[in-house]
């Protein structure tokens, strides 16, 4: 028996040999294993720890509730996923008071725009928790593609693509160095906002880095029509002086 | 006999527990393995992969020639620093040359502010290159620290210590979330900018945050007088709704 603690685990970009030792023994460790997903949908996360899951290991699926129909940022999108995470941090918070471990396995470094921190903020003051840190998709990418993101004293910036475009351009020439996020339909207005900034001549469109089914080309080659939210662009802020 | 290739490898931020399988494979199929390090000091990155090193490995030890009589950004400073990743180049062609494989080992992630980057932008062009992406060091800080430090629209900003006050303070002003590096002696400065911007309250102070002397403490109380340079400060972005 573990003492009760949740473990918020970072599993890394998607390549499961990029998982870290202590992810693999914290995952044996543990008495649950909590991981989120879609509805309908295989977790990532859980996909790329499979090799690693004790046989018989208590597992606990925490299914996102289908808000496609809600727009985001509206009073009710947010009450419904709210109450969602509400209900995850209850149902560990269970395992916990039965004196239980689990850990709560993430794609990438579970503080970095990881789901975890919604389940983190809520049982932290409560319980103990520890964090294995991992691997980010960002470096995942910048590494498929060779590309030296940032070196000495740059200013590197991480910005979601969901932003205004003039607040895009703006901040992009501000950024030695910068990623992009959350593309999908945002693709055509970040692509605008890039050559506005005069970046886009080296940017980078990279969707699954790690994995066999990579796509990665320069984003002036790449059509606006089909980017997943999850493709990320990449502007490399150094090069040779 | 591998073939002739250079991998830069990623070892993690400190914990040696935190290196990733696909590191630690592609060390020890490697020929020869390249570590940076100070003169008469040993290398960070040699120190947490030693476990892994294949008995009697050709180890090609990169020693940065000391320069601290030099300031700088001054052309003498750049024309030594630069001659130096010349001859580092070279050394490491000699053995591709030879049909070996050479593996760089860095703290960190290789193309994040690393070192490596200087021997990847003169030898990529000419030889087959591999990178293995490592855990960054702020993962390892914000981990040890269970910070959330950025989720959703975030925008989220790496910053070096060594920029001005007012540019450092307006740029905190821009960013929901921050890690500042390079402290050393820039902590007052940075300390003020914080302040300026009206971020000093949420501020954290780490070093060695993955090892066990690690020293971490609200930045309000860490005096200015004995940071090192590696040591940096993490503004988390996120509180809950």
């Amino acid at each position: 028996m573990n003492a009760a603690r949740m473990i918020g685990i970072g599993v890394g970009p998607g390549d499961p040999e990029l998982m870290t030792l202590k992810a693999i023994r914290a995952l044996r460790e543990a008495d649950v294993v909590a991981h989120f997903a879609k509805a309908g949908k295989a977790s990532h996360a859980r996909t790329i720890a499979a090799a690693h899951l004790k046989p018989g290991v208590v597992e606990l699926p925490l299914l996102y509730p289908v808000t496609t129909e809600l727009p985001k940022h509206t009073p009710a999108y947010c009450d419904k996923i709210d109450a969602f995470y509400a209900d995850c941090a209850d149902a560990i918070a269970a395992h916990l008071d039965a004196g239980r471990s689990v850990a709560v396995i993430s794609e990438g470094d579970p503080l970095f725009y990881g789901s975890y921190m919604h389940l983190h903020v809520r049982l932290a003051p409560r319980y103990p928790t520890e964090i294995v840190p991992g691997v980010t998709g960002m470096s995942g990418c910048w590494s498929a593609i060779g590309a030296p993101i940032a070196q000495g004293d740059d200013v590197f910036m991480v910005l979601p693509g969901t932003l205004a475009e003039e607040e895009l351009a703006r901040r992009l020439r501000e950024a030695d160095a910068a990623v992009v996020m959350k593309l999908g339909r945002n693709l055509p207005k970040v692509r605008r906002a890039l050559a506005c900034a005069g970046r886009l001549d080296r940017a980078m469109y990279v969707e699954r880095g790690t994995m066999a089914s990579a796509v990665i080309a320069p984003l002036a080659h790449k059509a606006d029509d089909d980017a997943p939210y999850f493709a990320m662009v990449l502007v490399p802020g150094w090069r040779r002086a």
